[in-house]
């Protein structure tokens, strides 16, 4: 399959293209190996798009939001968890769709502060929960057999030492584990899906 | 208690201010009876809430999305339900947290689409899984024993004649019932939940 992978450089990104290496790959992101995009504008993916033609998969994991205590979180701090971790993810889909071939898949990212809520997490948790419900919604109408799915990792292992004083108590998974629900998702056959790992 | 109820004047704002109505209320919307807000706009909530001052509680039943299939949903059509019953929402409780009592409340609204999806209902459900995690996650830490819920409605039997060409086979429940649930929020005790009035 020709799969699109939107955040290939990342911590996790590097693991979901291990795991799909017997694939043809195109890794994306600001400074893509193989294209750039900056998914919080919509004119950059439509030019990777038109770059990138036809493909069979489309993978997002990529998309960030700010850290801040309720108390402190303004309107505008939100605003990167709007734009990038769930704007940016769903306008890959919304024109993404025309480039994606008959039976193909979208899978984007969410993240586990949605289901297990920690201090300065309420803005991702907003982003994750809405990216959740719009792949399970937008999955019953995607045109031509076309898939989408999500996957909610738990903190990984190689963020641990970053982030370890947010998620106090949780037990971190190896990013290889969560990749390997992208290749569910992209070479399984289910469809709506938030697939937890956790 | 003193609450103010953004969405007054709606099908479902109405019927809260009437399960409310042995409390002081405050009816807002863009035509708002007592004091006027556009929610999709930070300088209006900001102005709102600098007229109203101090309240008990700060309750949420506006908030619109497009109704769009997942082949005609651009990023344009889907920024209402973006602005409006996410951002709207959400900006409602950032801006409001100072004006709200100890012990006092927040309960916004979301909906059935995210958790029985419908055609054309991907932008609804994004917007109503965004609120819902927002409420989960900021629950844990909002100061002053401030607590926060979101109402999830089925459709309502008041907008049955309109709607109804969308919800097949939904059971439609009546808006007094939906009501109910924002008074429990508002006069229980629990926080962090998004009440299924389905
Ligand atoms: N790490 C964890 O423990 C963890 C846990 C749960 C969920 N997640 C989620 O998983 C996703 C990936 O996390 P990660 O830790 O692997 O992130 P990361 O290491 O920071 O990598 C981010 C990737 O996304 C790309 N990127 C960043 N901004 C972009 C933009 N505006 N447009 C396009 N691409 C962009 C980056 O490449 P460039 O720099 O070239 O743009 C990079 O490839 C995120 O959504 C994160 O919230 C992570
Ligand atoms: N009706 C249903 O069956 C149903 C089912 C599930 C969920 N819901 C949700 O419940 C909420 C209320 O629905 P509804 O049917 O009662 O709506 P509605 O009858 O259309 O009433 C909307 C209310 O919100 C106010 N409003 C609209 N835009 C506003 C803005 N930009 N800023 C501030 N206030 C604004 C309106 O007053 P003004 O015109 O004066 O602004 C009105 O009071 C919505 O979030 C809806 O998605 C409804």
């Amino acid at each position: 399959m020709r799969i699109l992978v939107v955040g290939a450089s990342g911590t996790i990104g590097k693991e979901i293209c291990n795991v799909l290496a017997h694939h043809d790959l195109i890794r994306a992101g600001r400074n893509g190996l193989d294209v750039s995009v900056d998914h919080t504008s919509v004119q950059s993916i439509k030019d990777m798009y038109s770059k990138v033609g036809k493909v069979d998969a489309v993978i997002s994991a990529a998309g960030g939001a700010n850290f801040a205590s309720i108390s402190e979180l303004t309107p505008e701090i939100n605003e990167r968890g709007i734009e990038s971790k769930l704007k940016g993810q769903i306008n890959l889909v919304l024109l993404g769709l025309d480039y994606v071939n008959d039976g193909g898949s979208f899978t984007l990212t969410t993240g586990v502060m949605m289901d297990d809520p920690i201090r300065f997490g309420a803005s991702a948790a907003m982003a994750n929960g809405g990216v959740r419900s719009f792949v399970k919604a937008s999955a019953i109408e995607m045109p031509r057999g076309i898939r989408i799915n999500s996957v909610s990792p738990n903190i990984v292992q190689e963020s641990w030492d970053r982030l370890e004083q947010y998620f106090i108590g949780f037990t971190p998974v190896p990013a290889s584990r969560v990749a390997l629900a992208y290749r569910k998702s992209v070479e399984g056959a289910q469809t709506g899906q938030n697939y937890e790992v956790y």
